[in-house]
């Protein structure tokens, strides 16, 4: 209950992101290391993300189910690249009702090898496909570096899972659900993203193409939002999925999958968040409208706390909180709300009765261009727009700052240069080596291969040799 | 997709249930042992579960959450009745990344102890209380004796925590709780249930006082379908869970704990299935209307589907499938639908078309008694009547078993004898030996103390000393 300054954004991003996350509660260290509380505020914000996601996988035919959290160590051996991409990381379970487990059982780390399982009992004809499933649950990978949401040794995530008859269905699957995740991370959280294709060195271990979401932070480092994998046959022939076919013919399946996690409330926070703490977008905000009522004595107060009633019943449909509180000024609540992110505050006063109005201030414009005064009976429409208005720029100006950290360098000294300060677009002949080398030099990786492609070709930034795409190269959580 | 018989339910209730569970694809057994999969139609079920319960918790002021999975071990260490209960059922993460972890971590079996220790970091004044906490999760129990939903290793639960400044608020908590499932028990699943408290050897490990509701299954076994539990301050002293009083004084908190897990829907399907197969309630039905479309040529077809497509429309506000499979029968149809449950058939056919009316079938009231024919113009009015008059016959139906099937015998010869076909309803002194020797000789045990009790007092059903209270007995799942 203190309003404490944060550690400032411009000078210590790091230090800001880490404190802003425990003093707005939206998580708190666990005491196991690497491990998180997601508390009441950011659990909020993640069944709003949930929500948003959900009502989207359904309308493309996907069912929710749940597969086990522990799987036998001897699965995850069945896929050679799954198994050395996950091997250094897993939780392993040895001991069970106080014996010694004949075979170790893994912490899932994700879940294609048990639904792998799965899918080799239910699938037999062509008639069971396609299978569109998808999960909601905690996964546990054992991280050495940790960051709250960024990084956490148990993440929650959801993970579909798909099985079809053909490499084109599975295809069009693996890019109708990255397109599902980037029209979510624009339309729903205001986070500009990039839909791209993973170079070989980080695509996930077992798939045979890599997709994902790439987004922009406030320091200019690339966050991954979200992925989505087509996995050829690979899981069909390590755990034998086989369909009949429409000539009576068995053949395996082929396979998808796609997952976003709570590190996305880190995308969350490092593309809007400012100086005074968080600035939440308005459609998954946990708190859309903050009400605070401001009186000096105790007539006043009946006053202002009657209207307070009438406009909270005015605007149910919104997620509304009224704040209360009388052991602390306005002032201070101002504060709260602001660092909290709640996208609009509604300020009613004395005055405000006596002229029917309400005196707005929204939380992506400090200061008086944020203010306005409203009608009072005219609330409900002027929130709907002010909130839609908000969304869209925290939109604007995340995507603007993204075009001006974007540089296209003409050759590898260049591009050296601007990886210190932000993202570089180039041509790329696709060589892990050249894309090791210039990690080595820069730190930076090659974020994705974006679908969006321009015409023609060009030579590879690193090697010069003939290169048919272009590639965003960034520093990355 | 078969139309295989299921074992009678008359005959063989276990396995009926179990092949039940198959064929209705609610679960399947996963590969390590005791653990299941949760298939889309039983987790759909399981969503609808928790959109009941969550926004009844909602209503009454809780907020969600998620506390880690892994737990280190001395934490179970710390409540003395807590570790002894619980550690014979423990799954021990030993190894973390590849290495020995120097303490092993424990796979919560339920978070008291990780709560608790949270709980202590964020409460520090009066004016931090109550804290009213849930968290939908999965825990794990290393049963040894497993039954699809009733007793798996891990299941799905949700788990409230709350903390509160007097022991009166806590005792309140923990009743309100208690209502509220035996509100979502009756009003959303049908299933009668009798709120009451458990006896002394029946306790959570580590509560002062526990209270279940309790619920009669098909084979008059009785099932705990959900608990709520009075901790005292026995984790508050545990994890040093301290507040400043009014008086500014450190006094420690008073906490509960309330769940209700995936077990529920072995209720569900253990209190209103029939030889045919489930019933599922209408207000929990992931299908709550199926259509057939019935027709004989390519000239029928088109206009009954025309017909099916404006009556979907019609119904929009109902979860409904159409089921337009082409290798399959009507006949099949109507089974494979009765099998699952679903609670409201519609056919329609040429005749209907041409009548402008549509069949209804009942699946509470098979044969004729369920029929109706109705006016197409009417279609949403009487979907909702019926759909309500469906709910009120379940649970009409399984309250009326349930009375037929609770004797109060005289004497103890008479209780033996009652307990081998349904529960005992007796006076009880509520000495913990009583309750192990009838134990002993009829399997049964005191299921709860019905909050509602009888004037007045009695000698104890088993030893005759004068008894305050009358409790229920029953074999139990």
């Amino acid at each position: 209950m203190t309003n404490d300054k944060l550690p400032s954004r411009n000078d210590n991003f790091s230090e800001w992101y880490n404190q802003l996350i425990l003093k707005a509660e939206l998580a708190d260290y666990a005491p196991v290391r690497g491990c998180m509380v997601v508390r009441p505020y950011g659990w909020s914000l993640w069944e709003n993300i949930q929500e948003g996601l959900d009502h989207r996988f359904k309308a493309t035919g996907h069912v929710n189910a749940a597969f086990p959290l522990l799987i036998p160590m001897s699965f995850l051996e069945k896929e050679k690249e799954h198994v050395e991409g996950f091997s250094p990381e897993l939780a392993v379970v040895t001991i069970g009702g106080g014996e010694k487990l004949e075979e170790p059982l893994v912490v899932r780390p994700t879940s294609e090898t048990i639904i792998g399982h799965m899918y080799s009992k239910w699938i037999k004809s062509y008639r069971d496909l396609p299978v569109l499933i998808n999960q909601w649950g905690n996964v546990v990978r054992w991280e050495l570096r940790t960051r709250l949401f960024l990084r956490t040794l148990e993440f929650y995530w959801q993970e579909g899972h798909t099985a079809h008859a053909t490499a084109e269905e599975a295809q069009d699957e693996t890019l109708q659900m990255l397109n599902i995740y980037a029209d979510f991370a624009i339309n729903d959280a205001a986070v500009p993203v990039i839909p791209g294709r993973k170079s070989e060195s980080e695509k996930f271990a077992g798939a045979v193409r890599s997709y994902s979401i790439e987004a922009m932070m406030g320091d200019t480092r690339a966050l991954q939002a979200g992925t989505s994998h087509f996995l050829g046959q690979n899981f069909a022939q390590a755990f034998d999925i086989k369909f009949l076919d429409w000539n009576n013919e068995l053949q395996y399946v082929w396979t998808t999958s796609w997952g976003l996690s709570t590190r996305f409330i880190g995308a969350i926070i490092m593309t809007h968040g400012d100086e005074q703490g968080l600035i939440l977008p308005p459609k998954l905000a946990p708190i859309q409208v903050v009400i605070i009522p401001i009186y000096k004595n105790e007539s006043e107060k009946s006053q202002v706390l009657e209207v307070v009633e009438q406009v909270r019943n005015q605007l149910n449909e919104f997620r509304l909180k009224v704040d209360s509180r009388e052991d602390v000024t306005p002032g201070y609540k101002f504060n709260d709300w602001e660092m909290r992110g709640v996208p609009l505050r509604i300020e009613i006063g004395p005055k405000d009765v006596a002229k029917g109005t309400l005196a707005f201030a929204r939380r992506d414009m400090p200061g008086k261009t944020g203010k306005s005064i409203v009608d009072r009976n005219q609330v409900s429409s002027r929130v709907s727009d002010i909130l839609l208005a908000i969304h869209e720029s925290l939109y604007d100006r995340a995507l603007a700052f993204r075009q001006s950290n974007i540089y296209d360098p003409q050759n590898y000294d260049e591009m050296r240069e601007v990886l210190q300060k932000g993202w570089a677009y180039s041509w790329w002949c696709g060589n892990p080596e050249c894309e090791t080398r210039m990690k080595e030099d820069t730190k930076a990786t090659a974020r994705c291969i974006p679908l969006d492609q321009p015409d023609g070709e060009g030579g590879c930034i690193y090697c010069g040799s003939k290169a048919k795409e272009k590639a965003y190269f960034a520093r990355a959580y």
